[in-house]
């Protein structure tokens, strides 16, 4: 048996007994993990070094090595972010319908955890902390897929988190890493449908995809973000401008951030050069339509894959639209269904929007910035699910879980 | 564009207002489609008749047969159950969550349609009916994939449906069948992740494994029901015998019925053999393991594959076992987390069984049989989940809903 198929077989072994954890037992154990990181500081930080000089070797480009990169800080954060999830209510056991029925059944419909969860993922380490420590608390195994640019990262973590569940009753083979990082590895994990319960991927467009397309295990999408603000006919300009500045420039790497303006014509004559002058001030170079052109002579002109573009970057897309249902119609065509706002003061408009968007959040007058597990005050994050079923929107712990029926009877039978 | 690829764009552009109905137009329509069935029975019996005939032509199999047949019988249950369907509660519009920010910005979780969901199913004409009422309760859009040996029964239903559906606000793309019937079809269903937002087969084994492996589309999986029922050493022996012949004998077809019966091995020393007695006086066929088969000489003896086999049928496997321990990591490993009881007087070891055992259901001294929709309370049944994501076990008009954030701000930015 070769090490995915074994290390999933040993996960779900061990998973049936860990949703029995106690609260205090799993705290504990988190504890000793946080313990156990700033412990192992020196080790971690030579091990990451490791992988730091393989990557500059190979010439992975500066952003990507800052994603590899460990520092005091950055330890101390994980050990930080595993005390604010003891902190945090164990969702386990909790009853979410209760049903009696007349001949004496007792049906408990009871939060349980998922089971074993496969999580892919690229470059950063500290998904490493996170994965394990969000799994241990939900009661779930977790078998960990990490990229080959941070192995010795990932190992000396993961030898840091065995170290402390030593001397917990929490088995080893709840949190396994997969050493071998070869494309097999990646693909056979999409296939142990056996074993994994849900994966989930977590980077770029491509390993998403990926996931999506080729696994037969139920995948957990955290997507993409290509969120829109539209500037309705009656919007305010002071907070138009406001809100569109927060949302392409507080963080323009992130999914919360907007790549394209679409602008309400009537809007855009009166008060459109002001806010595309407001963008070019705070850096923002403009890829815009004609309209926007027209007023805007540095801008670069849109093509059709523009609107499709979701930038990452002080880049961003504008477009003149002639109504709120235009504004809607681009959205649900271009959309990545993440996050996208409604600037008007106009009620009935921004109830159409909200309406009709096909999105996991959708926002009147507000910031798209605020999609975000900690700023909704869930206190943890997986992702944010751009998946309809299951999870929508930023997921806290209790995406981590799954349901089931506990029955209770004294002999009864069906008619 | 073809078939396949047209009725699922049509299908995603209505889908977006279809979560804006109100309930009473939702509820106006259906009452039409009950009235317009009964009105068509004639006809939908004159098409039925077509399938039945070249079914017969093509050798299909009795029991086929009897799926594909509608009767009037069968045409007043399908109004009779979309007008219980009327009377239950729209989930649609449901506020889940609030979260009130301290600067001001009310966070709002709502449940809404899924969008459009995609059935693919064989046999059974009334499936079409199902699909149809519960998405349109539900405000989603879908499409519908019968089978070749229904065509002209589903066919007949649609024209039904829509003849129906002229006189109201909804759409007629919000329902719509696949006329082509070629495996081509189906697999273009599997890969329109663009239109399509979850998959659901309804059917037998095959159909189901093909969908799961093949569809990047989710896929709700409504699984086969592998069920078992353990006898403990302080099960009560009355109890038992009522309890494992109702699992077995009331209906032994459906996914819910029990397919393997395993006994304590001191409970088998002294009820045992009683117990087999009955079950062969009821007609059931024994397969067991050699202390069953010494027990009772016609019984056969159980391969391997039997422990996995749904019998569906007055079958069932019988085996001893030493402890309730025995009994978990049997039904863990050949089961296939539906519906598992345990018989016991033992409070300890029934919550010992409860909570180790990973099904959708777990019974303690009650029968397997009651894992369905209706017997929940929930009034109608899309099918029972045996996965772990989205929804697990009867699955009810909420399991075909998703959520979305409404954001209201006046001006929010994050810092």
């Amino acid at each position: 048996m070769n090490e995915v198929k074994r290390k999933g077989k040993a996960a779900k072994q061990v998973s049936y007994s860990l949703g029995n954890l106690s609260t205090e037992a799993k705290n504990e154990a988190l504890e000793k993990i946080a313990v156990q990181l700033i412990k192992d500081k020196e080790f971690l930080l030579q091990e990451n070094k490791k992988d730091l000089e393989e990557g500059r070797r190979t010439g992975l480009s500066d952003a990507v090595l800052d994603r590899i990169l460990l520092t005091e800080k950055r330890i101390e954060d994980m050990a930080g972010g595993i005390r604010l999830l003891i902190g945090l209510k164990d969702p386990i056991g909790e009853t979410l319908e209760t049903i009696e029925k007349e001949n004496g059944l007792l049906i408990q419909k009871k939060r349980v955890p998922i089971g074993v969860i496969g999580m892919i993922y690229e470059a950063r380490p500290n998904v490493t902390v996170d994965a394990a420590t969000l799994s241990l608390k939900t009661g779930n195994a977790v078998i960990l897929r990490g990229s080959s640019s941070a192995t010795f990262s990932n190992s000396a973590l993961i030898q840091s988190i065995h170290q402390a569940l030593e001397s917990t009753e929490i088995p080893l083979d709840a949190v396994q890493l997969i050493e071998d990082t070869s494309r097999e590895t990646a693909k056979e994990l999409f296939h142990l449908n056996e074993y994994i319960d849900v994966l989930i991927p977590r980077g770029g467009k491509n390993l998403i995809e990926t996931v999506v397309r080729e696994s037969t295990v139920p995948v957990l999408e955290t997507g993409a973000g290509n969120c829109h603000v539209f500037v309705d006919e009656s919007a305010d300009p002071a907070m138009t401008e406001q809100i569109v500045l927060n949302g392409k420039t507080q963080r323009p790497s992130v999914c919360n951030a907007i790549e394209t303006i679409l602008i309400h014509e009537t809007w855009f004559d009166r008060h459109g050069e002001a806010l595309l002058q407001a963008l070019v001030k705070s850096g923002v170079e403009i890829i815009g339509d004609q309209l926007v052109c027209d007023a805007l002579p540095a801008a670069k002109k849109a093509t059709e894959e523009d609107w499709y573009t979701e930038y990452l970057s002080l880049t961003v897309s504008v477009k003149v639209v002639k109504s709120v249902e235009d504004a809607i119609s681009h959205i649900n065509k271009y959309g990545t269904k993440h996050s996208e706002a409604i600037i008007t003061e106009n009620s009935e408009n921004a109830s159409i929007f909200l309406n009709n968007v096909d999105a996991a959040a959708v926002y009147h007058n507000a910031s798209t910035r605020f999609t975000d597990g900690f700023e909704f005050g869930y206190g943890a994050e997986i992702g944010i699910s751009t998946q309809k079923l299951h999870a929508r929107g930023p997921m806290g712990l209790n995406a981590l879980t799954s349901s089931k029926y506990f029955i209770y009877g004294n002999g009864q039978i069906r008619k």
